[in-house]
Formats: structure tokens, sequence, C-alpha cells
């Protein structure tokens, strides 16, 4: 696809659309990386507007140039799917940034699109409802999480982002402006646009306005920290828990490698060092003496399957100081080596120690550190790839070759490349192995039906025909 | 679009595929009809398929000869979605129905797509899980429900069917097997093409296989039946059970007009006759203090909105006549006129009250009986239009009247025109003026990149370009 390079005469339209405060020319550097910095490219511009009437001009504007435009929030993504590859706009969503509305009657609460999710947490924390989708980037923008269908640490009991999405407005390609959805709790009206939009990373159109769904503030919750021999060990417990009929809040899970790097990175004392792993097991609901039954069960199974001594967390603080840990780990372990990369592999909730006994030998194989960490409750696992001390050009060899092992492994057992960080620019070369040439030519047909310039996003997700000059890299999977 | 009818070769390549025993031709007058028989027409043949391959198979011929195929279960629909409008193959699924997979370590179950509800009900009943949507109509298959997403009763706490399908498998226009989604809880790999072939009414692909998840089964339900003095106070009393944090598995309403009905066709005596409306709350959960601390809270809110003494449903014979009649309300009303249309529509749960005065204001201007019962905890109301004394041709006219009126009062606030029934044959004249030219296209665009010769349930949901031929009836709503 060609695409025109962002001239004066652009900036002067653009300018005249949002005004010279919110256009950013030529863009800084700010604009050429997400959170995991692997893929760099620079926009030519950058415009923050503030309303939808904004976004569909500056859309109507640059489909008729033929300008690519890359939606961004606040760049928590590791994929790459916010990075500018083909330049152009960076539609900078962080001034759209207010509630329009809260609804208890409906359980609803009506956002922009640019709202990070601690701000929607502050507000509605005096009310007696909450957003639940609890992602551990809290300054991530709603609508990034909405992009990417982010799950956070609540999705075993609740679910993803895209449960807690009821409705949507978005700007199409062409500047069409479409409210998907609204406050209604049913829709069999018509395709299902909502959800195919949401999970698209942006490449199908540009989210303005959400409608989330909300739930009864939990008057209980429990957290508490199970340390095991293993993180094999650990997971092993799940299944029973589900089998049991007990499906907690959360169930997260880390080993003693990890909380290492994180004590190092925080300069603290993490609250436990019996274990080699780790479960973090939430219980919340509306009913203290049922929460506490759940939650009695829980430890009474896990002990049976060779939990240790359970760390209670009696304090807020202590909860506060674990929870620290566990937000923090992506950052700590990124601080114990120059570069990484991430697999976000997604597998049936029993798969998982198998999944972890795999990736053990692929870093002896292949010797590589791989770090990781993940939702246990969910089957979604959150591998990182480090450089360490192999050179630049040697990693991204090693990169490669561990990936594919790793996408393999899941395929293999029914999993998914990716539970919530999404495909982006970084995984793209890999999807078409791991889904088929069919979905893919499905998939390039519906983004022809929504954006036919390929204006919105370019060169992300799967191979779109005609748009990537990457150099293949066919992977090969078994079926 | 010009289709092929199906000649005698035709047959021929049928029955090859799937054998003679398992080709209807020429195709009987069971299959000219769905549930309402507001829509007829015959197709050609009627095949059934008992696997994947057959089905692929059967596509892959059609396309190529252009012959248009329509999918059914077993016909429950209201709005015409299964029936052949332009002949061609009545692709009849009610031979595949197996269970192929239960697994209660990753709480799922496989089932083929023409399983009815009941069966897998029946199948899960020595179980420890449950597959929660529970729709009226029991013999309705599973592939049916996801069609329309049927939402069904226990929608408020738990979710319509979109919810519980974790994967499908689809076979699309032209034969092309694809599968979606799997075993995993959560997946952010490429475009969500589950959800948005769920609901599509059979006119993107075959839906053949679904992976449903499961859940621990309540130890504990809790039905209640609540008399008002009207319907519309007892509605009144919905967005306070949810403002006080109070979400019951299900909130029904009916009127005793309704009720009236249903004793007359069953012979039979309901348990109340104290209400002009009655409200039927279900509780359930996996403690039982947890779910009667949550019922005794609800009847108080219920006594200080005007709820009269509640009927407590103390043994199994009792609850399931209430729940008797409550499924066979839509067949009472059926009998009490020689023929009805029904709107579906889905609003904000805080303004079905507003909505049913003028379902009752409409009613007395245009002097038609139109009886209604619904789901009042997730905004969906089934509204009937009886033809009563009526002719056929006043009766139509009377009928567009109405759903024009009724389709306006729920764009004015926020709603949608169909909570789980689907658009169907018979709505699909008033997509376009509720939803707009610009959705419409849009959707126009997805078929295509699914269904380029439209094959597939042609005519159906929204005017699709070249398709229909049906007379240009535009409805004009406000924005």
């Amino acid at each position: 696809m060609a695409y025109n390079k962002v001239t004066e005469v652009d900036v002067a339209a653009l300018t005249k659309i949002v005004g010279a405060d919110r256009v950013i020319y030529p863009a800084t550097v700010h604009y050429d990386h997400d959170q995991m910095k692997s893929v760099r490219s620079l926009p030519d511009v950058a415009v923050q507007p503030i309303n939808d009437d904004e976004v569909a001009k500056i859309m109507a504007y640059a489909n008729v140039h033929t300008i690519p435009v890359t939606v961004r929030g606040n760049a928590t993504g590791l994929m790459g799917a916010n990075v500018a590859i083909e330049h152009g706009i960076a539609l900078d969503m962080i001034k759209m940034n207010q509630v329009l509305e809260y609804d208890p009657e409906n359980l609803t609460i009506t956002v922009q699109n640019g709202l990070r999710i601690r701000d929607i947490n502050e507000y509605l924390a005096d009310k007696r409802f909450i957003y639940v989708p609890a992602p551990a980037m809290k300054w991530a923008t709603i609508g990034g999480n909405a992009s990417t269908n982010a799950g956070g640490m609540r999705a075993v009991k609740y679910g993803t982002t895209r449960d807690y999405v009821r409705g949507i407005k978005v700007i199409l390609a062409d500047g069409t402006s479409l409210q998907l959805g609204g406050k209604t709790v049913k829709n069999s009206s018509g395709y299902d646009l909502k959800d195919l939009i949401v999970g698209s990373e942006g490449t199908l159109a540009v989210i303005t306005e959400l409608v989330l769904r909300l739930i009864p503030r939990p008057v209980i919750t429990i957290d508490v920290l199970l340390p095991f021999d293993s993180v094999e060990t650990a997971i092993k417990v799940v299944p029973k828990f589900l089998e049991a009929g007990i499906i907690p809040t959360g169930i997260e899970f880390f080993g003693s490698r990890e909380i290492g790097y994180w004590e190092k990175y925080a300069e603290k004392q993490f609250v436990d060092h019996s274990g080699g792993g780790y479960l973090l097991l939430t219980f919340d609901g509306s009913n203290k003496d049922a929460v506490q039954a759940d939650y009695e069960r829980a430890l009474e199974i896990a002990k049976n399957a060779g939990a240790k001594a359970p760390v209670l967390m009696n304090t807020a603080d202590q909860a506060a100081l674990v929870w620290e840990a566990r937000n923090q780990l992506l950052t700590a372990i990124q601080a114990t080596t120059p570069a990484m990369d991430e697999v976000d592999i997604v597998v049936p909730r029993s798969k998982i120690a198998a999944v972890l006994e795999q990736v053990h030998q692929i870093e002896e194989t292949d010797q590589v550190r791989m770090p990781n960490f993940g939702h246990a409750g969910d089957g979604n696992l959150h591998i990182y790839i480090c450089q360490d001390n192999y050179s630049a050009a040697d990693f991204a060899v090693k990169v490669d070759i561990v990936i594919r092992k790793l996408y393999q492994v899941a395929k293999n057992i029914g999993g998914e490349m990716s539970g919530e960080h999404g495909i982006g620019y970084a995984r793209e070369p890999y999807f078409a192995a791991f889904y088929g040439a069919d979905r893919v030519a499905l998939l390039d047909r519906i983004k022809d039906a929504f954006d036919p310039k390929h204006i919105l996003n370019p060169d992300k997700v799967f191979p779109v025909k005609g748009e990537t000059d990457r150099p293949n890299r066919p992977l090969e999977l078994k079926n």
C-alpha cells in the first residue's frame, strides 16, 4: 500500500481541526515506541483530539489523503500495536479522558477512550459499583484495554474487558460515526460489531467512547499467598479448585526467581521466602460467610496438594505489598536484561503445568533465560525471553527460534497465540503459520470491509494483502 | 442475486454426500415455516448431515452451483430466520446431535450444533457442572440458540448464550472449515470471529460444533413469585434491586392477563390470583446462606415498593407449575388468536416501565391487543401483536403500523430492535431505518467478506445489496 507522507499542508489542515496546541509536529521521540521498546518507528505528526467530532474530521482527512493513522493511549502495550510503522499520524487519545455519565440504575459508566483504568477506579471509589477488569498497568487507557481485550487479574471469575464493554462509539476509517450497543444488557440485532472491534488492535475503527458495565462492590475481598515447592506443583492445584466448584476471583502464579528480580528492582523484601512457586488467590463476593467458606475449602485443597503454610494478608499494607510485587513483575524482569521479548500464550487451564515444563526445557536447550508469571486461573502465561549477554543480532535469531517453539507448544494443546497482549506488529509474522491461510484470507476481507485504503494501523495483527513489506518468515507449525 | 433451483442432478450429488435416507426430496411442508408461522417458503430439498465433513461438502457443492442454503435446527425461531425464502437447500441439523467431549478439568462440554438444550441439560443432570443459558424453548437446538444469541431466563446474573460459547467450528459458504476459539478462557489473537458468527442468524457461516462453558452447579436455587397491583408497579422495583447491589439470577415479568391465557390454554389453575402484574425472581449460588440473604433483602425491597404477599414455592411441584406457565406463555398467547406477530425490543433496564406505558397507549390508539411478558432484569420485552378479528389484509397493515411505533419507542430511549429473537426475515424491512444506511453498508461488506455469492440464508437480517426483491418499506425513525 502506498501511503502519503504528512506534509506542511496536511499539518495546517490538522491544525485547523484541533488547534495548534494539540498538534505535535514533528512528532517527538515520545511517540516512537511502546512499553516493550522492541519496535520503534516515528509518526510524522501527533494529534490530540478531545472529542468524536475531531476524530471524525481527522479520519476523513487522512482517508482522502491516504495517510496512515495509528491510535495510541498511554502506550503500555507490548507488541508494538500502537507504533506507527508506516509513520503518518499518531492519534494520541490521552486528552479524551472524561467520564461522560455514571448511571447506577443501569449499572453503567460512559467514558471517553483515553481515560486511564486508575482514573475509572478513582471515580468509582466512593460509589457502590466497581469496574471489574484489573490489568496490572493501571495507567493504561480504557481504549487501549478494549483494543487488546485486556484480561487482568479478576478474569477467572469475572471475564475479560470485552465482557465489561456494553457499547462503543466508533469512527470508521472514512470518518463515519457509529454507535454500537449501549446500555442494553442483551442485543441480537445484526452482526456483533462491538465485539469484532474490541480486540482488533486499532485496525478496524477508532473507539472514541465506551459504555462500561459495572457490578456491585464486593463487601469482602480476601487475598492469600500460597507457597509451594515449585511453580509446577502450584499450578497443578488449579483444576482441583475448579472441579470442586470453587471459582476464585483470581489465581495468579509466579516463582521465587521472579520474586527475586522484584526484590532487587523494588529494593524491598517480599513477604515470604518459603516457596519455589506461588499462587496468589483472591476471593470476593457479596456475602462474607460465603467468601470465607470458599476460601477455607480452597486452602484445604491446596494443603492436600502440597501447599506450605499460607501467607494470610491480615493488614492492608501487607496485601498492598504483595500486589505491588505482582503488578511490577514485568518491569522488574525488564530491569534484569538489556532487552527482552514476550510470549503471551493462553492454553486450556488444565495444560499450564505441561506448558511450563516445556518452557523450562527450551530454556535449557536453547540457553536462554525465560522468567515467567501469569494467570493460572485462565491459562494465560506471560513468558519473557531475555537478551542477557547475547549480541543484538544473536538475540534476534534466538528470539525467533524460541517464539516458534513456544507457539508450537501452544498450538499442540489447543491454545492461542495471545491471551490478552494481542498480536500487534511484533507477532504478526507468526500469525499466518499459527492460524492458517484460510483464516488470514477471511480476516483480510474483513479488514477491507472496514478500511479499504488500509489507513488504520497498517502492518498489524496478520499479513494484510499488499500492506506489509516485511521479510516473509513462514513459521512451520504442525496441525 | 440469481439463484439456481435444485435439480435432479443436484439431488443426486447431495445423495452421494449424505446417502439417500438423509435427503428429503421434494422437501415436505415440515420445512416451510418456523414456530411463528408468519413466514412460509418451501426449500427444494432438505438434507440431514451428521458430521462436519458432510456439511463442508454440501456447502462447497452449493457454492459452486449458486444454490441457497438455509440452516435449521428445530425451527423454534420466531422471525423466519430459518425459512428458505429463496428455496434451495434446507440444511437440517437435527441429526448432528452428539456430545463430543465433557471436560470437567476445563469446565467445558463440546457438542454438535443440533443437540437440543434439553439434551444438554439431561446429559449434565448427574454432573457437578451445568450449562447456564435457559431459553423457554427447551427443544431448541444449541446451534439455533447460538445463531440468535438466545438470552433466556438466567441472563441477569449470568449473561447470554454468547457468554457460554467458548469456541465454534464453522463451515464457510465455500466449504472451508475453521476452528474459532476452543477451551481457552481468554483470546486476543486476531479479530473475534467467534462472536461475529454467534448471533449472525446463519448468514455468515454454518456452526457445526460448539465448545460450551460450564459453571459449578448451584447448591441452592430459590424461586419466588411476587404479585403487584400492576405490571408497571412490578417493573419499577427492578432498578431498586440493582442499586442495592442485588443481582438475582433471573427476573421475569408477566401480567394477570397473560396468566389468564395460560390457564385457558393449559386448563390449569395458576398458583396465585392476587396480582395484576407479577415478578418471578430466581436466586441461586454456591452458598445457601448468601442466597437466602439476597433473597430476603429483595423481598424487603419489593414489599416496600408495593409487593403483595409473596408466593413461596416450597415444593418442587409448585415451582414446576409456575415455570411451566412461564415457559408456555408464548404458545398460550398464540392459542388466543388466529395469527400474531412479535416485537422483541430490548431497552436499558430502567426504562421498561416507561416502555410498557407506551405499549398500552398504542393498544388503545390502534385498537390492537398486545399481550406481553419478558425479562425485567435485562430489559427485554416480548410483545405480541394479535390478529383477533382483523382480516389478514387489515392485520398486515396494522402490524406494520404498530411495529414502527414500537421500534420508534425503543430507538428513542437507547434500545435495540431485538434482545434475543433476532431480525430474521420478518424484521429485515425495518432494520435500515432503525440502524441507518452507514451500519447497513458496513454489514453488507462483512457479508460479502464471508459469502460473496450470498448463498447462506439470503434475504435475512438487513437489506443485503442486490439480494432481496421485497418492496421497499422505508421506516422513518427519528434519531
